[in-house]
């Protein structure tokens, strides 16, 4: 099962919309950008790997759907969504990167609009290929670091539905199993959009893996008591000095592991490592909706007094000195980060 | 408003129902001890204060509902039931310490059953309106270590709700709210029962206390990012060398206030202090019901897949390092934390 497919008969691109799931399993069809923005804004596509590949098919139907008079106003328009599907979500940087790849083949494009319009959707799916690939690799060299019998908490969603196929941190976890390692995982409920009760919870169902859903609060009691012996999570921007950006609560998570000696493994593609930027601090922080808190209901019951207000940062961000590894495609890249990030990313990246 | 009431002319309980809130304030009338033994259970009362108070009270219509033949077989009979209201819940001490006091009114009497029915009820309403008076000293030696201008994150419920009036952590925010400090609260919104969102914020709500409801696990981009200057929260049981268990989600709240040089405060009466035990490894952990995680709906729908499994513990054991202060009745408690509990319960305590 793929989060996202792109039908190159009709152009159209078809996704899994990930707010209704485990209760239904229903597609939505997009024929222009502006439908793939919305999907982003709204997280019926999420996962910072498939919200880059959903952004590059974005750009393949503006091109088929874009009229012009001429090739250079072609282009104009097409930047202007570009920038547009790039403003749908700020934090993950795999939206620009592959927002960047689009652009550079409108920028080096010489021939004519038809054949742009062929170009940029191949493009895209080279992106969403590429993907495939990176994650098959991710989750490979990440099974190596799981061990039999190994109780793991993990957090968010980094499954399939994140990326287009495999998975990136659960990817691992995924492949573990199948290779007939003994794996238990502890699923962070991950609020207030519960993607861990709701997808990563479903995913691991639907591979048999054995599992229990904890609340996000309680994982400390599990690696303070002894019960978990690995962390695993995703990341949606890793900057120079390995700080990164990942799902609000990894922060809390990565501490509590740090202080009790438990390993913490970040698994991501390369196009989640942003080496424009030199620490955490300067990462933008998404602040979505309060809705998304106060929404919570209890047996049918909305459970938030009438005129309370909440504060909904998406994400956080973990200092390097709390992960024992980075899990890429290019391989697994431990400590010094900054040294280590930068020379797997300047030598061995497309 | 008091989170439960005695009716000294009818012999019944009133309690608010705590479920409910604050979609409904409810109220429910017990005349029998297994009814506030399933209240307990149920957390319609809950707060390790209220649920002591309530199991004497239990105790209490327990006497007034027995009958036996002589004073043995009636002591015998309150015993049994004390055992069982006492088994309701395991990790706050509170409960232990009130039945105890109901206890030995049982095991010193010598007079006859309707004396010792009346002396019952009598230490019940003197556990009830020490615990008042308690949590009113309790706010007003906290309110002091509130600033002007504070931040302060929150967690769980620990207002009149918690207890019987006042509060003890929300009593001191209150009191210092009420002294025309500009307090600003982070209500944790406290997973699973979510005692944050729906009672804490409720409670300030109808005090007048600024607030928003924050997912417990963005405290620490809040403490990280210097949004917040404050951790305050209540306590189940404290032990000798001053560990204590607390609302699940407290140890990770506490560790990311510690590890960012955040002031971390714990208040509670001194009947929440068990010299008995050394440290918090041997505090037995309450494991709750699964449905507790599972049932959470977002927009009218169940989340959680079909057939997934939780694991729920009830508390945490939050080290005594990471524990600036702790306040009591008896005053403010600074480190060394075993030395100075000690002496302030073995000198001061009833």
């Amino acid at each position: 099962m793929r989060s996202l497919e792109w039908d190159t008969q009709k152009k159209v691109l078809r996704i899994i919309d990930q707010r209704v799931l485990p209760t239904y399993l229903q597609f939505l069809e997009f024929k222009k950008p502006t439908e793939v923005t919305a999907a982003i804004q709204d997280m019926a596509i999420r996962g910072a790997p498939a919200i880059g590949v959903a952004a590059a098919f974005g750009l393949a139907l503006a091109a088929w759907n874009t009229v012009a008079p001429s090739k250079n106003e072609f282009n104009e328009k097409l930047q202007k969504v570009a920038t547009e599907i790039q403003r749908s979500r700020p934090t993950a940087v795999n939206l620009k990167w592959a927002i960047q790849r689009m652009q550079a083949v409108i920028e080096k494009h010489r021939g004519g609009i038809p054949e742009l319009q062929q170009d940029l959707e191949e493009e895209a799916v080279r992106i969403d290929q590429e993907n495939v690939a990176d994650c098959l690799a991710i989750s490979t060299f990440g099974a190596e670091l799981i061990n039999d019998g190994d109780t793991i908490i993990h957090h968010c969603n980094t499954g399939p539905l994140a990326v287009v196929e495999w998975g990136t941190a659960l990817g691992m976890i995924l492949l573990a199993h199948r290779q007939g390692k003994h794996v238990h995982v502890l699923v962070d409920e991950t609020r207030p959009r519960l993607q861990g009760s709701r997808l990563t919870a479903w995913e691991l169902q639907q591979n048999g893996v054995p599992f229990e859903i904890i609340c996000d609060n309680a994982a400390g009691y599990f690696l303070k008591s002894g019960k978990a012996n690995k962390v695993i999570f995703g990341a949606d921007r890793v900057v120079r000095n390995g700080d990164l950006a990942n799902k609000v609560g990894t922060y809390m998570l990565a501490l509590a592991a740090y202080s009790n000696q438990v390993p913490v493994l970040s698994a991501f593609p390369s196009s989640s490592v942003d080496l424009s930027l030199k620490n955490g601090s300067q990462i933008k922080i998404e602040e979505r909706g309060q809705e998304e808190v106060l929404d919570i209901q209890l047996h049918g019951e909305r459970v938030t007094p009438e005129g309370a207000r909440a504060l909904n940062p998406a994400f956080d961000i973990t200092p390097h000195d709390y992960i024992n590894a980075f899990i890429t495609e290019l391989g697994v890249i431990r400590p010094p980060f900054e040294e280590n990030l930068e020379k797997m990313i300047k030598t061995y990246r497309r």
